[in-house]
């Protein structure tokens, strides 16, 4: 896949001469209702200063067989986001519905929508992880432990569990950094989310309320470590 | 009590053969209104932070003899809570109305409605409750002292008064935990509240509108120790 | 003054038997409005964490000539603030208008009246005064010097302009506080507010837009210093 | 033009005996879509805490031939803002359309729109500039460097960029402080923004949302900074 270069494809999934394909076509009617929450949690994390600028992304599995993501197109201000300004893609990052560009990162979505049991993959830009991701880079990461908060992690059972946030170099190299992504999760399935260094968070879900809280667990947990001095003290 | 098991009731108070108990019947007509005011509360901190994931929960007491509690059913988003998410759980947390099941810490609410004369128990996760109870669990609680706002704590007269907030170890062992609950409310009935190591505030007031003042006014001292250095030099 | 006692009065300003005073007879026909513009001001403060609680207190001067001011009642939760909340209180702190108690520390707003040409006084508890007001309270104040924001103090021209902001020791005794008020007036005519000792800050305007200004300016001031390390290098 | 005083002319851009000037008459008819655009964006900045009390000021370039600004007029509360409240002022900051007078800074909006090809002036005072632009004054400037988040400013295409954010001595000589932002320009044509000592910042934009972006990207920036503790080890 890595190789493939993205290219516009019709919106049916044909070939351009309109011959259908040998491949199941997706049912991906449930596009234009993620669409809609998407967009909704994206405007939401704009007002608590998590995408700011035209940073962050969004996207949310449509089909499994053949993949398909909803995803933000590229360099949208979410705090005006709307469910038109999403994307189609398929597994090689090809725009198969909407209008516009999808962005770059869209290979590290579909790097974790094919290395988790996932059905929606959040992307943050905080203050807190930009900090704690550029104190803690040379750690490899943050281990996240003792917090009762940790609880709302999925399949976490107690304040007790040891949660390890890896810290991934950050590139401008989307297939070296995909390729970074599905080494990471190979290497530890049970995390539920990663930084990269001085950049952001990437968490997911099994559905979009399970992604955002989890996004909400990583984000408070980070605040705590900066606020209690971890920063300083790396 | 701490050995009954819950075991599901008819939402009569009768036995499962139809018998009426010998008991009195609690009047909890006041549950719906109740409910309603639990969740605005409920929506209304989890904008301000203090319950975010699924973190926090909250009761009121809506019958004394015997003891019934009005109390959020687990697991919920509460940025979304809706009245129809609360139970009425009886003194063993047998729910008696509503669909769900409380959350584990429904023992807690249940040893301080038996521990203090309250109406209304508020439990919230906030970033300064976790950072300071962690930094302070080693001395097993934190001294406020000094302080006009403690006058808004119900009783108190002067910002000279001191208030000690304990810190309980965390457990994922209610029963365990709701004893150290009780012997805490035993051996310091004056208290406003307490926290649990890296997890959070309980406090309670004769009414909902008290207890939410309660959370205010600790939830700020806590911030002010915070911001003051308190974590650091702990 | 501060040796009279309040006592109930009508609410005609007449004596208790029903005869008219000798005094001038004040007119504070525009009471209703300003309770209107207070009880704005009071909410929008209280969503900003600068009255959480029951705390803070705002008044206006609706006549100079005997002196009347409007005032908060006291023990609010100022975040359902309304208009009827709001009392007309003479020069010795009797109700004329309105039901309720006022505030113990309206005889601090009934010094500050008496101090500076002022037509409105705001007191808030913010995180930030409490946190400088403690961590500075040995140095008898704090000084702001240098920022160009000084210059929205009224009168202010420069952002070399040194402005001094008295603390004074907290106190459950008004009449005593109130004459530490008075004096600091009289040392310092040019201030613009002052702080209590873990307890807040006061300051005034001509009007109501210029107090709320004060305030905003004097509260970024704060935060600023607390944020640059004032607090734990005083 | 920096010896030129401001002088009222009429709105029509005719001399005061109403003969037509022999300049080009500019075409300002966005002026009224920009006011309100401006006025939007004003308001949404105060409740962010970026303009509190009066300061602050915000313009667009309406006309290059001859050069035209939309202005805020000055002293105003940014939390009220309305299109009725901005100021068409000439390249020598007269008023030709609009009812007040402009900011002093208008010289340094103007020597901006002078200096760098753009089409909008954000003039912000927050907390976190506040507080670097004082620590960090003996450097001359703040490098940010490795952020992805400044990918956000144009022309940036990686994390690697490294944006120096000058910091100016302040002054109320707003012609000797126009001199010296042109100069700055002229070195270091390539900034997206600068600061003025514990005063803010100044950024912009080939257009209203490009020059938004760019306060909320160095905003962002300047707050991680300080959260990491730059302020204290500067």
């Amino acid at each position: 896949m890595k190789n493939s270069k993205p290219t516009k494809r019709s919106r049916s999934g044909s070939t351009p001469n309109g011959q259908k394909l040998p491949v199941a076509k997706p049912n991906t009617a449930i596009f234009p209702k993620v669409a809609v929450e998407l967009a909704e949690i994206g405007k939401n994390f704009y007002t608590r200063g998590w995408v700011l600028g035209t940073s962050g992304n969004f996207s949310a599995v449509i089909s499994r067989e053949p993949l398909r993501l909803a995803i933000t197109s590229t360099g949208l201000d979410k705090g005006a986001l709307t469910p038109a300004q999403f994307l189609e893609i398929d597994d090689a990052a090809n725009v198969v519905r909407g209008e516009g560009r999808p962005s770059a990162e869209a290979l590290l979505h579909l790097a974790i929508a094919r290395g988790v049991d996932t059905g929606a993959i959040l992307h943050t830009h905080s203050v807190w992880s930009t900090v704690l991701s550029g104190s803690h880079a040379s750690q490899g990461g943050i281990a996240l432990e003792g917090f009762e908060m940790l609880k709302g992690l999925e399949g976490v059972r107690t304040h007790k569990h040891r949660e390890w946030l890896p810290i991934l170099e950050n590139s401008q190299d989307m297939i070296e950094l995909g390729e970074s992504v599905s080494k990471t999760l190979r290497e530890s399935p049970n995390i539920h989310g990663f930084l990269l260094k001085e950049h952001g968070l990437y968490t997911w879900g099994v559905g979009l309320q399970e992604a955002k809280r989890h996004v909400e667990i990583l984000e408070f947990l980070m605040e705590v470590l900066v606020r209690a001095g971890a920063a300083q003290s790396a």
